[in-house]
């Protein structure tokens, strides 16, 4: 094999503008690296088979659960544990790594109009 | 539950000072989120088990490959595929997140002078 490449998150967040609709760009142990950009609510939803991990690279979101909401702002991370619900509410743009298992759905098991399920590669 | 932490990654760095001593601050599907700061050259190893990631949060290093290598400057990542020979090297300080297998030793199946096979959480 060649030297596995570099992945710039920057020049990667670059190549797209549209919110919600999350870019694959790395494969780690089954899980898939994902870049997003955000803005305002997505739905309730929860994955019943992986984690869910945050991180925000650049703005600030809230992570709404039904016992309470977690703020996080640049460099911050939060990991929502399997089966666990919650909804991602960003007040300005917000661009977010994300990690979830290969293939899961954005939205987990409760398809809406925001559901991505097969995601592109960024 | 209670709604998941934030973890505040610059806070979490803020709190050791030691080189090549990662500290687990998350759990996410069996594997562990780290972060480390390096400086130099760590000693060549490969991980049977488990892919391993890397994101630079600060500074700038390198990974050396058998037949390459690859410079990763702030926000830039790679994930070293399992069984890979891999050796990362800072020329000055540098800071970064890692993930690994849960309980995979820093050196993988090489065992050097710098492994750490327990590690602290952070």
């Amino acid at each position: 094999m060649s030297a596995p490449a570099t992945i710039s998150l920057a020049a990667k967040l670059a190549g797209f503008a549209d919110h919600w609709n999350p870019r694959v760009v790395a494969g780690y142990n089954g899980n898939e690296v994902r870049l997003a950009k955000i803005a305002g609510e997505f739905t309730w939803h929860s994955h019943a088979e992986t984690d869910e991990l945050f991180l925000v690279l650049k703005g600030a979101m809230r992570i709404e659960f039904r016992d309470g909401v977690a703020e996080l702002g640049e460099g911050d991370m939060l990991v929502v544990p399997k089966g666990v619900e919650h909804r991602p509410v960003a007040d300005g743009e917000c661009q977010i790594l994300l990690m979830d298992r290969e293939g899961e759905p954005n939205t987990g098991g409760q398809p809406s109009h925001m559901t991505r399920a097969v995601l592109e590669r960024a």
